[in-house]
């Protein structure tokens, strides 16, 4: 089906936005966006220099702030969806031949091996298994014999649901020279970070996740460690949009003009962080414990098993291996079209063997975890 | 003021959304946004992997083709503002030691230089005045002397006001084995872009000004010519964010996971871009060409002189000396303040000397025109 305005000439008759459904997203992100973030997304545009618009720009600076547990003068978020938090930290810190350890165990470690190996990293890498977290005990060997540049680790494996211990990391890395480098695109909003106490140095996350405001925007934060590293590069950052010494100049005092920030995405994810501290930062991590254990307890009943072991799984991102015989994309596709669910697959290693069910931010409801077991039952009973 | 949520517990009293006026955007950018365009921001955010989903992306795409007038398979919104399609751009097309000629008469212009060398591109400049139009004789003369990768222009110099003759220089690029890249981030939309027939190879655009959607996606179109570019690389692209060998494989069949799309901003921008097929391309250029003119008019009958010469003047940015005497900041102060209306200021060179009023996509209005010569003629009278 081709809309008018396509084929002919004006006046087109189809508008595919009035035939969106309702989905209850139940996959690795984007989650349920919550009405007041719709309706933030909708208001006035306001120029990017605009004196009200600056003010908000720096309270949702405040909220990031406070989510993240930092103190850090350069909090921003940066114009592009959570994969370009990841661009921006590495090719700000990276010059050509720095040793980088990542610490890889999913899809997400890998990302950043080939984002700063791309950048001319000299990459070093530690890999654990898919489905188990990191061992820092290995990393402490690692960074006590290297003199890396940057150690860098996923805080929420999005690929298999794994915590990884950033704080236990955090302790080792610091004391050495490096900048420690967090993901926490699925963690942010939906569990503790506490990104001063753990010794981050940067710190990227998603609007899409736990923060539950719609994609576009990655929230970021730089130590004055990790800035006084970009100030003191050798040459300029290879990326003029990303560059953060020009960066700093918009969101500082100064104001200077560099690209135009995405004025409703930033409305959106400062009415998204504000429900987030409205509600409370304790409360909304109980809560997405809480709909974790239940869904958990819930799949168990249903006689699925989980992939990752129970102290290092995630609250809002929960793997489950699809059942012998059964073919998962099918499933998939019933529970989006007879349920209006979605769910995730699997990803790499864990293609066709996994499902990847969300409970992050406003999908994190009692309501949703019911209404999911109850058509996956029923999906499995054929 | 700051709200509760910052200083206090929970339970947040403020809420700056609350208190956004509605401002009429005259500036360089973001333009005034269509009723429609923000009620699609707020419809329910799918699944990047939803089928509807990429319905509606696959059908943006073919508007966008309409728009730029151009076949290129390659034509999607890429997940940034419009300094994320220039940068894109570059990144994509230039491996280091390429030569690539800048034609520069403003801003924007020495920002694709410094977006260049950063690459490590050797970089040519064609020089011309700000305020004046890109000289096709002597762009003939520089492509007929040096094997040139890229030869890259501004269409609408956001900074002066000025339209470059891409077409012109289009006909002379053409028969090189020089890419031709053109920046439309103010002109799309707005005026005719005839990408195929201009013989361009790399176009992009943004979303807040001629094509009225809030900022936050480059409309970007690659000509057959500039993805075998790509895809000769020696090197891989330095940036995984916006490495096209990967991004087409999301946008093509394959549909192969790369970065979560920006849903809403996308819902946002096709609803923009169907709402200039449905008024007709020819139509809305007409209106622009209407309204700047009786700006134009009005202008000269409050006694100010435009920079640009009347052919070399774009109708959708209009840029007016500030007369003798009188202070621009306080006078844009007291138009944002007083009247609701914001006006942009001079950049570079032209600071201080030059107001930049914007009659881009749904501010281009007759009503706005008027609105806004009255209130500029009732602040200058003091």
């Amino acid at each position: 089906m081709r809309p008018a305005a396509i084929t002919g000439e004006k006046r087109t008759m189809t508008n595919l936005l009035d035939n969106i459904e309702e989905i209850l997203l139940m996959g690795p992100g984007p989650s349920c966006v919550h009405p007041r973030v719709y309706s933030a997304l909708g208001r006035n545009v306001l120029g990017h220099l605009d004196p009200h618009f600056l003010t908000i720009a720096d309270e949702l600076r405040e909220l990031l702030r406070r989510i993240m547990n930092t103190k850090n003068e350069f909090t921003i978020p940066i114009s592009g969806t959570g994969s370009a938090g990841m661009e921006a930290s590495f090719v700000n810190l990276v010059e050509p031949d720095d040793r980088v350890l990542v610490l890889t165990n999913g899809l997400f470690g890998l990302r950043m091996q080939d984002v700063a190996r791309r950048l001319r990293a000299r990459v070093d890498v530690l890999d654990f298994p898919w489905g188990r977290p990191v061992v820092t005990e290995e990393v402490e060997k690692a960074v006590r014999n290297n003199p890396y540049r940057i150690v860098a680790v996923v805080h929420a494996e999005t690929s298999t649901g794994v915590r990884n211990p950033v704080k236990e990391i955090g302790s080792v890395v610091n004391g050495t020279d490096a900048i420690y480098l967090v993901d926490t695109v699925t963690s942010l909003g939906g569990m503790n970070v506490f990104m001063d106490e753990w010794h981050c140095d940067a710190l990227y996350s998603s609007t899409q996740k736990c923060l539950s405001c719609p994609p576009g925007l990655a929230p970021l934060s730089f130590s004055e460690k990790a800035m006084a590293r970009v100030r003191a590069r050798k040459a300029r950052v290879p990326n003029w949009y990303l560059d953060f010494t020009m960066i700093a100049d918009y969101w500082g005092q100064n104001r200077v003009y560099h690209h135009t920030a995405p004025i409703s995405m930033i409305y959106g994810l400062y009415q998204a962080a504000l429900l987030i501290i409205e509600e409370g930062l304790e409360q909304v991590f109980e809560r997405h414990k809480r709909n974790h254990l239940a869904l958990v307890e819930g799949l168990e009943a249903l006689g699925l098993k989980m992939l990752v072991e129970e102290p290092f799984r995630l609250p809002m991102l929960n793997t489950v291996l699809v059942p012998e015989g059964v073919d998962e994309a099918s499933v998939r596709r019933r529970l989006r079209n007879e349920f209006k669910i979605e769910l995730g697959a699997g990803l790499g290693p864990l293609a066709g063997k996994t499902w990847r069910i969300g409970l992050m931010g406003h999908t994190s409801r009692e309501e949703n975890v019911s209404r999911f077991l109850s058509a996956l039952g029923r999906v499995l009973e054929g």
